[in-house]
C-alpha cells in the first residue's frame, strides 16, 4: 500500500456529482463510509482500530499507554462541496507513512497512532475543531451535545443515530495523556509555499480566529406596496454590513468574510423580516482582531441604525493564537534539513486539530503546498509529487520521534 | 353563519406556532386542509364545490354556464410566515357574502361562484399567480408542470401526489367564458386607505411588476487564508448590488426589494462560490420598470466585476400593467356610493389573481383598510369592524352583479 493507492479508496466516498465536491459531514452515510475505509485501511497495515467517546478515530500501531505515543493524522469530514486533500491529505499520508515504516521494518521505541479527528470544519454542527474541543475539554460537552445542525438534530441524536453513546463525549484526559507529540500534515491553504518554490513547510502558529453571528432584525412587509420610506428591511442593514466588513479587514491587514446568510422570511415578494449573518474574522494578532470585529460591530449597528433595523452581534466560537511547540517545529526542521531540504515556517489564518491539542501537548504542523492557494472548494489541488514529499518528511519525522 | 364563524375556522390552519405566521404552501398538508375547510364551507352553504383542472377551488351557487357567472374570491396559500389577511380574507369575505345573500333570500339571476385560486404567493413553484396563470393560458402548462419546490418536487408531482391529474393542467377557455364578471376583496397591502380614512377602496390597475433572478459566481476560498487580494467573493457583489438597487428605486419613484438570496457552498468559513438573489421590481408604468431594472443590472455588472465575479441577470416572471375594467368599475363605485360611502380608487403594486383574469374577463377588487400597512408578516391587521365593512361591500356589488 502507497499513497496513491490509500487515497484512491478514499477518493470517491462522499463526493457530489454535480459539483465534484465533498460533502462529508460528521455522522452522515458519507462519513460512516469514510469512518468504514478508516478501519480498513488500519486493518489492512495490522492497526487496531478505536472510536473515543468522542467520535475521534485512532489506528493504534502499539500498545496505548506504554510509552507516550507519536500521534499522526488529521480529519475526514468536508465543508459543503469541499476538496478532495483538507484534511484527508493528512490522515492518507499518516496511513502512507505508516506503511512505508512498515516496509522498512521499523520498530516502534512508543506507539504510534493514526488519528482522525470528528467535525473538524463544524459544518455540521457550527463549532469547528468540535472533536478535538471535547476530547481535550475546550467545550463543555452538555453544551457541544445540543448543538443543532440545519434540520434541528442535535449532536447527541446524530452520535445516537451512529450508535455511539453521546453521555459519554467530554473530556478525556487518559487519552490525552497518552499522548507525547502530535504532527498533523495538511494541506496549505494558501500560495506562501508556492511562492517559495517549497513542496513541504512546517507549520509556525495559527493566527486567533472566530466566528460571530449578527441578527438583523426588521419587519417582514409586502415587496410590492410598501413605500421605501416606510421599509424596515434587514437586507440592506446586512449588505452594508458586508462591505464594510471587507474594508475593516483591508485596513486591519487582516480577514472577514461572511460565508452564510439566512433571509426570512426568504420570500422574493417579502422584505426581509430577519437576515442571519456569520462573520468569519482572522487577524494576526488578538489585539488586531478585537479591533477588527469592534469597527465591523460599530458599521453593523450604524447600518441597522440608518434601516431602522435591531442589530445583535454573538460569538459563536474562538480560537486564541496558538505557537507551535518549539521543540517539536526545531526537532522536525532538523530531521527533513538531514534529508536535504530546509522546509519554511508558515503562519496559518486557518484553525485546526493541532491548534486545540497545542493547548495540551506538544503539537506541530506540516503543510504541503497547493499551488493555486485555493481550498473549500472542489478546486482545491495538491501535485501528487508533492504529496509524496510530504509523506516522506512524515515518514521522516515519525521515526525520529517514535524512533529508539 | 356570519364573516367572524367562517373566519375563525380558518385562523388555526398552517399558522407556525414559534412565529405566529401562516406556511399555507399549495399542495402541502396545510394547504389540504384549507382546501378541506373551503368545501366544509361551501357545503353548508349549500354551495357546490368543485376542483378545476388547474387545482383552482370552485364554489357554485347555480349551475355554471347556464348564464355568466358572477365570480368573487381570492387565495389560501401563503408567503413563508405570511400574514392571516392576505387572500384568506377575500375567500372569508366571499362566503360571508353568500350567507348574507342567502340570508336575505337573495335570488340570483345568474350563477355565483366562490374561487380559491391556487399558488398566488409562488411561495412553493416561484411563479406568482399559478393557478390563474394557468387557467386563462398566460403560462405555458408544460413550463408550469417542470417548476419545482426548493426540496427539487415539481409541481406535477405534488399535484400528483394530492391525488390531482397534472397532465390537464392548462388553459381552461369553457371555464373561463362561463365568468361575467370576477370581483376580488382584498387587504389593502398600504396604507393609502388609512391616510383618506376610508374601510374600503376600489382598485384602479395593477403596477407593472416582475421577479429577476441575479446569479453572481465567484470562487469558493477558505475564509482563514486567502488574502483579500486573492478572492472573488460573490457575497460582496451581491450586497453591494442590494444597496444600488434601493438607490435606483428611490431615483425611478418606484420599488426594487431582494428578499430571498441563497449562498453557495454556505459555510461560515468558506468564501461564497455563488450568491444567487431574487430581485422584485415594480413601477407606476412599464418603460420606468425598465429604466430601473436596467440599472439595477448595470449596478450589478459593475459590482460582479469590482469583486472579479461573474454576474447573470434573467426575468423569471414579468405582469404587464393591469387597468381593471373601467365598466365594472364604475358599476362598483355606484352600488357602493349608494350604500352611503364613495369609495376612493386605488393603484397598487401587488400583482393579484384578479389581474390575471383581467386579460380575459371583465374583473375588478375591493380593498380593506390595512391600519399598519404591513403585509406578508405576522402581524398584517385590518380590524374587524372593516372586515365586516367590507363583507358589506361585496355583498351589495353581488347582487348588483347576479341581480334581476
Amino acid at each position: 500500500m502507497n499513497f496513491t493507492t490509500i487515497w484512491e479508496r478514499l477518493l470517491p466516498i462522499g463526493r457530489n456529482e454535480r459539483s465534484g465536491g465533498y460533502r462529508r459531514y460528521s455522522w452522515t452515510e458519507a462519513d460512516m463510509a469514510c469512518r468504514a475505509w478508516f478501519a480498513r485501511t488500519a486493518s489492512s497495515l495490522g492497526l487496531r482500530t478505536d472510536c473515543d467517546r468522542n467520535g475521534n478515530l485512532w489506528a493504534w500501531w502499539g500498545r496505548p499507554g506504554s510509552e507516550q505515543a507519536v500521534v499522526t493524522g488529521s480529519h475526514l469530514d468536508s465543508v459543503p462541496d469541499g476538496g478532495a486533500f483538507d484534511g484527508p491529505l493528512g490522515v492518507v499520508s499518516a496511513f502512507a507513512a505508516v506503511a512505508e515504516l512498515r516496509a522498512l521494518d521499523f520498530q516502534p521505541a512508543r506507539p504510534i497512532a493514526v488519528v482522525a479527528f470528528a467535525e473538524e470544519e463544524g459544518a455540521r454542527f457550527g463549532v469547528a475543531c468540535l472533536g478535538s474541543r471535547l476530547m481535550t475539554g475546550a467545550i463543555d460537552p452538555a453544551t457541544a451535545r445540543e448543538l443543532r445542525d440545519g434540520d434541528g438534530v442535535s449532536l447527541a441524536d446524530a452520535m445516537t443515530a451512529a450508535g455511539r453513546n453521546a453521555a459519554l463525549a467530554g473530556p478525556d484526559d487518559e487519552l490525552v495523556g497518552q499522548i507525547g507529540a502530535l504532527v498533523e500534515l495538511h494541506i496549505e491553504q494558501g500560495r506562501a509555499l508556492d511562492g517559495l518554490s517549497a513542496p513541504v513547510g512546517i507549520g509556525a502558529g495559527i493566527w486567533p480566529h472566530g466566528r460571530w453571528r449578527l441578527d438583523f432584525t426588521g419587519r417582514a412587509d409586502h415587496a410590492g406596496t410598501t413605500r421605501l420610506a416606510d421599509r424596515r428591511d434587514a437586507m440592506l442593514a446586512f449588505a452594508a454590513t458586508a462591505l464594510s466588513a471587507r474594508d475593516a479587514a483591508a485596513e486591519c491587514a487582516s480577514l472577514a468574510t461572511f460565508g452564510k446568510v439566512v433571509a426570512e422570511p426568504g420570500a422574493a415578494n417579502a422584505i426581509c423580516s430577519a437576515v442571519h449573518a456569520w462573520l468569519d474574522a482572522r487577524a494576526a494578532d488578538e489585539a488586531t482582531l478585537d479591533r477588527l470585529v469592534g469597527r465591523i460591530g460599530e458599521a453593523a449597528r450604524q447600518a441597522a441604525g440608518r434601516h431602522g433595523v435591531l442589530m445583535e452581534i454573538n460569538r459563536e466560537s474562538f480560537s486564541p493564537a496558538v505557537s507551535f511547540d518549539p521543540v517539536l517545529r526545531d526537532r522536525m526542521a532538523g530531521v527533513l534539513s538531514a534529508e536535504g531540504s530546509v522546509p519554511p515556517l508558515l503562519p496559518t489564518g486557518a484553525g485546526h486539530d493541532a491548534g486545540v491539542l497545542a493547548a495540551r501537548v506538544p503539537a506541530g504542523m506540516l503543510f504541503v503546498r497547493n499551488p493555486t492557494g485555493v481550498s473549500h472548494s472542489p478546486a482545491e489541488h495538491a501535485e501528487l509529487a508533492d504529496c509524496e514529499t510530504g509523506v516522506a518528511a512524515l515518514t521522516a519525522v515519525l521515526a525520529d520521534l517514535a524512533g529508539r
